[in-house]
């Protein structure tokens, strides 16, 4: 399957660990640094801020560096590449469209969401709802309940295209179209989909849409997050934390704010120019890749996978739909002592998450990983769980950040 | 003077560039580069993402790096660590104190600022009120009328302490008991403040701050911004953006937001960790600087600036108290033909830069600026504006970042 994977030659453009027994399976975490990163960085900081100083701003062009990754985000996001801005943390973003959205709906009250959703997503927009302090209802609801919850009283839902859970899907054009049938506006978290897999925000008739940098798009730890609005929206919207890299003329310092033409007027405060360094060289590695044959190998991955950890071990309950039409890049397995095996998988070299209360979480970036790491994953999730290896004090011991 | 300079061997710990015809006046602007950053920084791209990939947030202690840039900032602007958080933008962190400011308040409409206040300021405070739409009123008045203006009618003013074209100073102490007399809250902006001179917001009763990593503080282009909240305060406050680095439990992944005991509660998404690995390295240039000499040679600095200048030429005049009392560390000279002036400095390495309509601003950091720098850079000006050397179209036009 390697021989034959169309993909395969892109694992040159990732430094992964030098030992041959580390498969990264925890890319929908924190991506791994590709390789154009390093020098790109010493560059940045050595030469642009070291020698340039306050010029690097004009001669080395870091005041177009948003707009320059957000170019390369559109295109895995099926966005038109005025319509995205790379800005902010995914939660500011969060914030920021579904304000947006809510004043485009001004008579509507509620906000649908799956009870499942990021937990930050279900804060920040309880958040909002107690500042606006306007009767807003964030309604959690349960995945198959969320359609018929979408009614005409609906402002908005927010959904995260892929359970960080489970890896279930949701359906973005059905969904979307239901909404808009209601009346209603549609705002995606991609956190879980741009990198992983072809997302379609244009065909989909999204409204707006937010993501991260730093999972499936190796941007970096913390890497700023990016947002979409989908054109017909931007004229009408008077962005909710209006900053100056928001005003049509940042430099002139007028007293009143005008808002950009263009997404620009969703941006705030000045972006993290070496964090932003990193992420849009991060981005070249998806320089001609064919995103569909993204999509082919990361169901292939994932299809080796349970077919081989199910081959391997018994006691572990598939959380991730079979199908792999409605699952997205990732594979998550229940067992009740799945902290302590996931711990005692990273000590052999084997990287994934856990998520409480009994997940055990593998990402599948199809840029790097190769069919035999798969099959040594799976031989080694086996073998701790055969040997009951993972029953050490050692393994049970939370970490400050799991 | 160079001499008797108590400070001179920290300059030691930037890089500043190696022809000595530059004169870097610009580090209210953005800071340079300090000595400790590059080999910090490559370690963290290489050897903390590139080898311990999602581990690093535990083995390289990622998460606790804003608490301890917090720690360092702490100091220099006189607050309990744990009443300061780094994170997000300026823009952002103005939006989130100021949110709170008015949840203390609920009564109170009108939020009272300086007409000459930066813009980003201005635009963020009538951008949460437009979101809010409850009547607030941002007041925008005169240097000299802001006391009067600050009755019991007002929630809060916010005031940036050193004006970013003039650099006149607004008394802290005194306009913040004022405010409290009046039963308002001061939020203080310390973009032109932080690093350049110590600040004692617990001295003077401050209620909020914000400000600026990348100025005086030398943490590199966009580095993170950083907030305050007075400890009394923190209780009582629900963030605004409430996302899962405020959460009590960021890993529990629970459904509902219980905000952080402490100032954490005040962040909101995953920090940017390769522009903050460089802010928290940079910040360890202030090791050991006694704060009140940094003071005091930021005076004597300005002082043989103004003199220079002032001997060299004509036709400038001194935007710039000529008390250092008063005064922040920056230097400012109207000139109707200012921005080409500055041009044709920064052609010749006296590198300052340009407010409109008419301010050639130049900054003084004491931890890298030689009184040698300082009489080079006043016969430059005095060349320049002698010789009219920057009559040129190229020294004109205008750059994309001013």
């Amino acid at each position: 399957m390697d021989r034959n994977d169309v993909l395969a030659g892109f694992r040159a453009r990732f430094r992964l660990p030098d030992d041959e027994n580390v498969v990264y399976l925890d890319g929908n975490s924190l991506g791994p640094l590709p390789a154009s990163v390093p020098m790109r960085m010493r560059e940045a900081v050595e030469v642009e801020w070291g020698r340039s100083l306050v010029r690097g701003w004009n001669d080395a062009g870091w005041i177009d560096l948003p707009a320059r990754a957000a170019g390369k985000i559109a295109r895995l996001i099926g966005a038109p590449a005025d319509s995205v801005a790379v800005c902010d943390s995914t939660s500011v973003n969060l914030f920021k469209v579904l304000a947006a959205a809510l004043s485009l709906r001004p008579e509507r009250k509620v906000v649908i969401t799956d009870v499942a959703n990021f937990p930050t997503d279900l804060y920040v927009a309880d958040g909002l709802a107690r500042l606006l302090d306007r009767g807003y209802e964030i309604k959690p609801v349960q995945f198959d309940q969320i359609e018929a919850a979408i009614d005409d009283t609906v402002a908005a839902f927010m959904l995260t295209e892929v359970d960080y859970r489970t890896g279930r899907m949701h359906d973005m054009g059905a969904m979307t179209a239901h909404a808009h049938a209601c009346g209603a506006l549609a705002i995606w978290d991609l956190a879980h989909s741009a990198g992983a897999f072809p997302v379609d925000l244009t065909g989909a008739r999204a409204d707006f849409a937010i993501g991260c940098g730093y999972k499936y798009l190796n941007g970096g730890p913390g890497a700023p997050a990016f947002l979409f609005v989908a054109e017909k929206h931007l004229p009408e919207i008077a962005p909710a934390i209006a900053g100056w890299m928001g005003h049509l003329e940042p430099f002139a310092f007028s007293p009143g704010f005008v808002p950009a033409d263009g997404i620009a007027r969703m941006t705030s405060g000045t972006p993290p120019i070496l964090s932003l360094v990193a992420f849009d060289a991060a981005l070249d590695a998806f320089d001609g890749v064919d995103l569909a044959s993204l999509r082919v190998k990361s169901q292939q991955l994932c299809d080796y996978f349970i077919a081989a950890v199910e081959a391997n071990c018994e006691g572990l309950e598939l959380a991730t739909p079979r199908d792999a039409g409605v699952r997205g890049s990732q594979v998550s397995f229940r067992h009740p002592e799945g902290y302590a095996i996931v711990q005692a998988l990273i000590a052999r070299g084997v990287i994934g998450d856990f998520r409480a209360p009994d997940i055990m979480r593998f990402g599948f970036a199809p840029l790097y990983l190769r069919f035999a790491d798969i099959h040594h994953a799976a031989e080694q999730i086996g073998d701790v769980i055969k040997t009951g290896s993972w029953d050490e004090p050692r393994f049970k011991q939370k970490a400050k950040v799991t």
